[in-house]
């Protein structure tokens, strides 16, 4: 094999960015093979862009069923990611998933305990691991050089979307079709990011807010309170409805405190480890001493490119994956944790009770009302990602 | 009158930097008329220091009976701030009182009320309010040009402090001692601060964690989750157990976004209402226009010594306090609410009930243990309270 055949299942916002990036050439070992969108005016998109020789099918189904293919990339609404990625490596397809991994945690870990039987490339489009940026974080972080976490704050508040946005698709920021908001839509590639940077909390405590900025009945506002294992703590508040917004995360550890904000990383180093002086300086009001360091990143930035450029690399030569399938679970159950913490007003441990969450989100399905006023829009999501930001 | 005669109970930290700067002629409206302290070793050091017509009682009470004074500063424990107070201005002395101006707002509202009683001037030493940077903040946000609040983070992380300063008073970071720690000790200016440029809140959740980074049994780590009475949000995150630490207060608005730190504040105007925008644009992913522009402040802040000429210019000419005394109780409404919250793990409304608050602080109290390792140490505090940062 020398290129990937790729199938995308859905050709919305996601999708057919990923056709566009194949079609330029951008990621030269993946080939379109076919493609897959309910919608009829996608397909019609479809036929009057894609080279002749690109399957167009109306259902996931058919295009599963399509053989002349290696890999599958599932882009269509989120509760359904598990479903046809389960359905796609059960058929022997290399299987790419957009994010979120699902919409619970329950559903994400029968698709993780799927992946774990296949000899398959499984991966996530977890798109901003590919940022420089965090990249960088991530080495200052998990380096040991700078010790323990002690606090960690990411206002990432520049999710700005307007009412149209909401009113593009029926499925779109309800609880019915998407299972949650700016936690499930937004900011599944921050919930990665906090994890992969400085791991898991124990606990959670989350204020939600439904509709607060536009017409929608789940969560565009919301502010989260962690507990980690070692007894760090953290903030995490995000919403669609902030301009410009802010994108400023924080981590303070024991020898270094890390400012990312406005596409730099700023780290003031100590000359000792705070809880060593602490304990030992003589004076009330000193500090101890310390000063800003310049940091270098490699600038690369290469975004969904990235990801599937590493996923024809994985399946063509084994090459590392930017993100695995099975990490998508770590990003999903902060969100779920969130969303039930403020569901049901208090903390929330984890791992959390997956059926009881299941339980919650379902009445909050049942109750899911029908949109009105939609006006079903592709839109071109270019420069909408944060795809330079950091 | 010329001049104020000013005495002072308590010179301790705060008290001494009073004395030094009436001595150095920083306050020329304001004469040193007389000291107290219980502690011998600060009354020799009055001693040694003062002009010989200066007074130097033990007591508070000794202080109160002399009579050539026209004004008294209390600047004690935090507990005895209200009876001291009150005790002055029934003698016809007029007040300044140290911050906070007590413990509980039960106290504080007594305080009040008795300050109603006379026409004497009574003022609070909230001398960060004289920082031409929350001056302008104030003004930014209260001009009513960028319409209402959406969102408020105040990350005040920069008031570290060593387990040194917490072993050289008895009384410093206990219960019953001091009623509290960060909260009581260094954010009563953050308190106030956030409560005059933005308002009060309508509810609290707080995290309060006791003797994370010390050896002390009240809280040194405070995350605050805030709801205000138009629907905005807030987070308030503050230590005295991070280094270097951040002071980071942002303020977004209809209409701007206001970012303080680092001595500066920076103000993105839109050029429409962003609630407006959200709902009438075409566009899903644009965002409202607009730009960073300029600000100016006077670069005025005078500090403790801006609040004592003000006090005096009150005294002598009807001028206006920096802050009136009876605005005391706002900033500690929010750190009673704050701990509050979190001794009973559960949202406070404002207002709260204060007896209950009482009955749990006296909990606290009376489980307050006595401190081992006492080191005695009246530490030189210039340039400690953040005086040139905004």
């Amino acid at each position: 094999m020398n290129k990937v055949r790729l199938g995308i299942i859905g050709i919305g916002n996601m999708g057919s960015g990923h056709v566009e990036s194949i079609l330029d050439g951008k990621v030269p070992e993946i080939e379109l093979a076919a493609v897959a969108d309910l919608r009829e005016s996608r397909r019609q998109w479809a036929e009057e862009t894609l080279p002749e020789n690109v399957k167009i099918f109306e259902t996931a189904e058919e295009l599963l069923d399509y053989s002349d293919m290696d890999a599958v990339l599932v882009a269509i609404p989120h509760y359904d990611h598990p479903k046809y990625v389960m359905e796609a490596l059960k058929r022997g397809f290399h299987a790419m998933c957009e994010k979120p991994a699902g919409v619970y945690t329950k559903q994400v870990r029968e698709m993780n305990e799927e992946a774990a039987k296949h000899d398959l490339v499984f991966g996530m489009m977890f798109n901003q691991r590919t940022n420089h940026i965090y990249r960088k974080m991530h080495e200052l972080v998990n380096g040991g050089q700078y010790g323990a976490i002690k606090r960690v704050n990411w206002i990432i508040t520049d999710w700005y979307r307007t009412q149209a946005y909401y009113n593009s698709g029926g499925w779109r920021a309800t609880w019915d079709g998407e299972g949650g908001g700016v936690l499930l839509n937004q900011c599944p590639h921050n919930l990665d990011l906090i994890q992969w940077i400085c791991g898991m909390p124990k606990s959670v405590q989350a204020f939600c807010h439904e509709g607060k900025w536009h017409d929608i009945e789940v969560e565009d506002d919301v502010t989260a309170y962690l507990e980690y294992p070692n007894g760090a703590t953290g903030v995490f508040v995000t919403t669609t409805g902030d301009a410009p917004g802010t994108n400023r995360f924080e981590v303070d550890l024991e020898k270094a405190k890390i400012v990312c904000e406005n596409e730099e990383i700023k780290v003031y180093e100590l000359d000792v480890n705070e809880r060593e002086y602490c304990y030992t300086a003589t004076e009330g009001f000193k500090k101890p001493e310390g000063s800003w360091i310049d940091v270098e990143t490699d600038g690369e930035n290469l975004q969904h490119v990235g990801v599937l450029r590493a996923f024809a690399g994985a399946i063509l030569r084994g090459e590392p994956l930017i993100a695995g399938g099975e990490e998508g679970i770590n990003g999903l159950t902060l969100s779920n944790a969130m969303h039930l913490s403020s569901w049901l007003k208090r903390p929330v441990e984890i791992p959390f009770d997956e059926e009881l969450f299941l339980e919650e989100l379902n009445k909050k399905r049942a109750a899911s009302r029908k949109k009105e006023h939609v006006n079903e829009i592709t839109f071109n999501t270019k420069g909408s990602y944060g795809s330079g930001k950091a």
